[in-house]
């Protein structure tokens, strides 16, 4: 698979050029915000740029792989609608014109748009949906607690909010988001979704989603050891999206 | 509801008494091991002479429940089709020919059969079954622990075996059971399922299903806080049995 | 050992006259806000009726126990010294003055002051201390988590903060405390300790501190069972302060 | 820091290579089992070429960290005294006399022997002896658990042998080891110490220890993000070490 990486001076952007060889893929070009120069691919730091590279290249690129910013997003969607390349879309943060230029690029060409590749969030992602759906009208509590490294400068993580949008879509209404809990207030009411942002070490990143009632608890957690595995799970995608004839929007809990 | 109690002398016996109070019913006769006076019913401690206090009472029956040994169902179940009363079953442990006369008396009245009563437990079960149909074939390993007091004197727990049940289905083929490892040995191979019986102290009851696989865990765990929580799963149970107008086997996720 | 009770008629004050009498002691007076008889024992609705009812006792009170709110510790230290009857105050959130008020009283009385009468928390306490001063020095961050029922109003819990002052103490510095993250800001600091409150179903408590550093968590988590653990606590600290020969303040680690 | 690296083509011996740099240290020499020759300093087979290796070295070893087998402990041992220089000692499994050989050797070179490098694990290992010495004859019972990788051959770990010989010093008494439970059988004992060893994914290291009483459990967690967290307390042994006017055995709990 000859894969274009956006994002490829990024964290993320450098474990996926090193997994997609352990898939037997490689990446042919990279857009990055830095002129660096130890890739082992040609880089371009705008599209313009990338569109000259591309054409310069021997091998006929096949898919792209995101891990940039929500600011690229636009010029990125008709890159891709431009070259005709699946889109495997793993940035997240976009805003709701962002998300209606990936909802019209899908008519031409097939893209993954998720928050996050691990394929255990998106299994949990669904369960919990199921969950909320079935305890919440109990009188099941739902909170949700999620840890992260000491760098991380955003709260809750973005993974926890894709979470709460699952929780309140299992719900049926809206949740009243609670950021924390100080002094002497009111009991806690039923509607309420406590997020609660640990912060430490170099934590990957772990979420808990607890459902409480009387005398039970229900806990589900998920736990990343490393990078890597959000690497993985793009590359997974990838490989899915190269199969897919039809265009238009697909999530990870398509490919299992 | 008018409850007749099969069982009425031991832990759970007493609980559901309580909390039946609590739900606006009552326990009318209950069926135990001991001529222990103090209950606020008439007791009788073989079937034979149940029918003849149930005979003499001013209330009528609309229900059993049943927390008492295997070593009773088959006269239960013919006791219950006699008298065409609904039976919350929660007796663990039947064997092949109790089985069968469950099945058949189901025929005539309306049973619920489950090894734990409690909401959280048959949620969790229903969701183990699924993420081990997902998870299990893309590599990821499959572990069950369970913690409860110093002296329970069996392992692994009814619910573990229960649970374990599940997972199977969702594998879709046979685990390996595995009940501890010591030594030196072979490394694991996939359709391995470990089950660890953890034991200390007054715990209740907890069980937790791991699902590891590269840079990932997934983990879910039920907590029961007390005996509370499966005396009111069992009146939930019964309550829903009353309502019932077929006879068949039910089961706990029916009533949700 | 013959006990008078502060708080008879609270949750705490119930649990503690049923434990009594399986410690093989008995609560021979109480002190409670309402005039509920249902009680095995004369009470009263304020002190100068409890000396009274004292008085009219053919049995000599040994002990005070208290589970009641800090309003009513003054008159209960003056009370004390009057009958000169050593006290195991388990009621937290003392003021300044209150709190002076105990030092006071503990040069004639025994005294044993806790915010968590069991053992387990007592013991974390001390331990919390210990990790905090080795752990902190060498760049791990902590953090603290507390669940308890959602019924709870304050936040964060008692036990909480006394495991904060433990932890600051270890520190050998203040804490910077976060209640809770929301939002895009700057990284955490190391000084930083995030308290985190999770409200649900009907957890009776659980308390977690986080140690976290490069590639690695260490966690200490404390899990309550059922209020009995506390009257239990209760129970030990008053049958360790009659037998002290000396006035004083005592704490639950000098039990063992 | 110039070191000399015994099992230098092992999964930990990469890792301190690279490490070492981070620390601003380097390997100068490596003894390991192949004759691999991408390594970035001049490697040996066996001891008598290590020798000569070193002798044409241009740079000072001043310290050696091993991370090989307990076969190679005595011809280690040997040639540290010969070359006068500590060892750091991260190797586990040796036998008597091979223990016996490392008290020796500590007549003459200064020795850190751990069973394991991280700070949490040693730290963890104290609080634990502290934990068993207060609350195991208070009732408190207690057990380990541990979860590893998939690979995994033996069990239980190493580092929960370590932390067993820390609970039964606290313990003043030697534990009945239980390596799982299975069947019908007796009610748990309180001298029982429960082993748990679960296998799953590529799940680095977490060890539990739960103490279980009446209405609450103590549980101390420790999680391993990646092997770096090893190499980097072998850094931290080392040049703890070189420090050392004195020969003699050190541990890890003499760092901080």
């Amino acid at each position: 698979m000859n894969i274009i990486l956006i994002g490829s001076d990024g964290a993320m952007g450098k474990v996926v050029t090193e997994i997609s060889k352990e898939f037997g893929h490689q990446v042919i070009a990279g857009l990055q915000s830095t002129e660096e120069t130890e890739q082992s691919f040609p880089i371009a730091t705008n599209f313009d740029d990338l569109t000259q590279v591309v054409e310069g290249l021997d091998l006929k690129p096949e898919v792209m792989i995101d891990f940039s910013t929500p600011q690229l997003t636009e010029e990125l969607l008709a890159f891709a609608v431009a070259q005709k390349l699946p889109l495997m879309l793993a940035t997240t943060g976009q805003n709701e014109e962002q998300a209606q230029a990936i909802q019209e690029a899908s008519k031409s060409v097939a893209i993954l748009d998720t928050h996050n590749t691990s394929i255990g969030v998106n299994v949990m992602q669904e369960v919990s949906k199921h969950l909320s759906k079935v305890l919440y009208p109990l009188g099941y509590d739902i909170e949700i607690i999620e840890k992260h490294h000491r760098y991380k400068k955003d709260a809750p993580s973005g993974t926890a909010k894709m979470l709460l949008d699952s929780v309140e879509e299992g719900m049926s209404e809206s949740a009243t988001k609670v950021y924390g809990r100080e002094g002497i207030g009111e009991a806690r009411e039923h509607q309420e979704v406590g997020l609660h942002a640990i912060r430490g070490g170099d934590i990957v990143g772990e979420h808990t989603i607890i459902f409480a009632n009387n005398q039970e608890t229900l806990e589900i957690t998920h736990r990343a050891g490393s990078k890597e595995l959000f690497a993985r799970g793009a590359m997974a995608g990838a490989e899915f999206l190269i199969n897919q004839a039809e265009p238009g929007i697909y999530s990870m809990n398509d490919i299992f």
